[in-house]
């Protein structure tokens, strides 16, 4: 046994994958291959949960028969829809409410067994999930879900009890297939280790929601648009308030990434987005303030130093804009990775093997037992 | 970046920790550097949880009041109950159950923020959660907790409406002892890699339900009481069954543990605590099963080579000598192992960083995208 300590365990190979791959230094990302910019410009989110999932990008028949399979599941039981209005009434937090409610779903299956048929049905009935709890923090009755509408689309008729526009559904889709895997993140670490015992895949589902809502994972898109917000109210610009910010030793949230020493791929397209959005609502206030610091930080040599604008960075922005309340941001990464988490449950159950490592131990050894009434 | 693949995390130092220590080749397990035999004879879980928490054995005065602390908050809100009985109801696995209720706790907290405050709450009303399911599922009402009892004295009494006999009280304490700790076990680990991110403690126990609900991990005590059940159920004795099934190539449940080369000492004080419950009940049957398939196993050379018996082999006779259901066994091992998740957390807490490994990419980079009406 090397008794080297492996502190977060930053660059310890624990397993072989052909999901993702990122390249931090180059600023790619593929999945199977494929770079995420052509899945995100050309392939909805369903047939990217098809590559993930069964390896291969689908052909229209098979594309057909998984988005009918997907679309026939999102309903959900009335019970756990009872749950989710008692965890809206009492003020639940967002991914908390998500977090019982998928575990709570484990109750009514059909009996499926393996991880990619628990896997589909956790993630078509996730977004049902999540609609039905905002529609009950505003007061108002869940949405059936219409299965003739994407898996995207879907999601944001159930928000609202509208159906969205094509420029919003399209934009909504794009960031599911961007947040959609990302190698081994602390959440999709969390459902493979889980998944390591064979435990099924609400487990994994579960646990990997509860890794995601921590503030060093999933919660940073909401820190930025809080940050947006932040500056919007305050009597500075955005690159005077960044400026005073870092002068007192304040870290800027959205930028960096431990794997990337670049853009992040994922910031790039969203950025995009952002600007298409602003242009089709006419509102380019996000747009010009994350535009603005990024400028100022690079003006400062951050992105040079390799702390440049990550994901987070931009998909709040994108979502405010989309008018998604802000701490549904996390959720919704929840509902596109578990993409992920699914896919690489999947894999590895090929070669499983139980995830253990252990504690260098230094506490003492030989403690005297002494019995309370003696202490 | 080492290339080397570490499956499993085998002997991979993710952590220092000062509170447990196992010593595979010597059969030796510590708390803090006690001995878990002294813990077990001499301390009671209530003494356990303080030591894992605080780092000492309480004096009496503090063992009272974190002692009274506890035992204050093991109600459950109405709003728990309810779903526990709706899962109970529909059929739910009780560790699925338990899973679902220990998440859904979280809603009903009273704002406390540090891994400790939430991690006791937890603690004190999962045994609550537990036995009301089981009760619902025997068409039952919950038995509220009795705060003058201890935390094992108070479980049985949930369980069955009525308080325990000593012996009953004080196998049960001492079996949540042996298993409130054992370094980084895949539950446990799960709780770190969920805790790492600053997720709160109810995602972290939420996760660690969910790994230990796998059959590589906590099921084991459940699968060794199901085989002498069958055995039971045969026309054949404990050891000619045994024999048989291994001439067919099947592993026996109970031996070989990936850290323990020699009998699990928490085995060696199960097997005496069956042997006083044999006693007192007049029945030995366990006893004698369990006794006849480890000796056999002895002359076969199986322990010599390292394939010893572990806790498992022995805690599912003792709990079923207590009367109850096999597949309460695993919850029970969560409802003790709980104590271990929050200590590892708050440990871990002091010198956080983010839990993040590396897969060793193995599909291809540059896969040419198609789009779906060309495929």
């Amino acid at each position: 046994m090397s008794d080297e300590l492996k502190r977060g365990l930053e660059s310890v190979l624990v397993a072989e994958s052909e999901l993702s791959y990122v390249d931090g230094t180059a600023g790619k990302l593929v999945y199977r291959g494929y770079d995420i910019e052509d899945l995100a410009r050309g392939a909805s989110y369903e047939e990217v949960l098809y590559l993930l999932w069964h390896g291969s990008l689908p052909a229209p028949p098979e594309l057909a028969a998984f988005s009918d399979d997907l679309a026939a599941v999102r309903g959900v039981d009335e019970d756990v829809l009872a749950t989710v209005r008692t965890l809206a009434d009492g003020g639940e937090r967002p991914m908390a409410a998500l977090r019982t409610a998928t575990s709570m779903l484990s109750a009514y299956g059909s009996g499926e067994d393996e991880v990619l048929e628990q896997g589909s049905r956790v993630t078509a009935k996730m977004p049902t999930v999540l609609a039905a709890f905002e529609r009950a923090r505003q007061g108002e009755e869940p949405v059936d879900p219409d299965p003739n509408l994407s898996h995207a689309g879907n999601f944001l008729y159930m928000l609202t009890g509208t159906e969205p526009d094509p420029v919003s559904e399209e934009t909504f889709d794009m960031a599911l297939t961007l947040h959609a895997d990302h190698g081994l993140n602390a959440s999709t670490f969390t459902a493979l280790v889980i998944g390591s015992t064979m435990a099924d895949a609400y487990s994994s589902v579960a646990g990997g929601i509860g890794a995601l809502s921590g503030g060093l994972h999933g919660g940073a898109n909401q820190t930025v648009m809080e940050l947006l917000y932040t500056i919007d109210d305050s009597d500075k610009g955005p690159v005077e308030w960044v400026k005073d910010a870092r002068d007192e030793g304040r870290r800027i949230p959205g930028f960096g990434h431990r794997v990337y020493e670049v853009k992040d791929p994922r910031a790039r397209m969203l950025e995009e987005k952002l600007r298409d959005l602003a242009e089709s609502s006419g509102d380019g206030k996000w747009l010009e303030y994350t535009t603005a610091i990024e400028s100022h930080l690079d003006d400062e040599g951050l992105i040079a130093e390799g702390i440049a604008p990550n994901v987070d960075f931009y998909s709040g922005s994108v979502y405010d804009s989309m008018g998604i309340p802000m701490d549904l941001f996390t959720p919704i990464f929840a509902m596109s990775r578990v993409g992920g988490w699914v896919a690489h449950v999947s894999e590895y159950r090929d070669d499983n093997r139980l995830i253990r490592p252990r504690a260098r131990y230094t506490g003492p050894t030989d403690a005297e037992f002494v019995p309370v009434d003696e202490r």
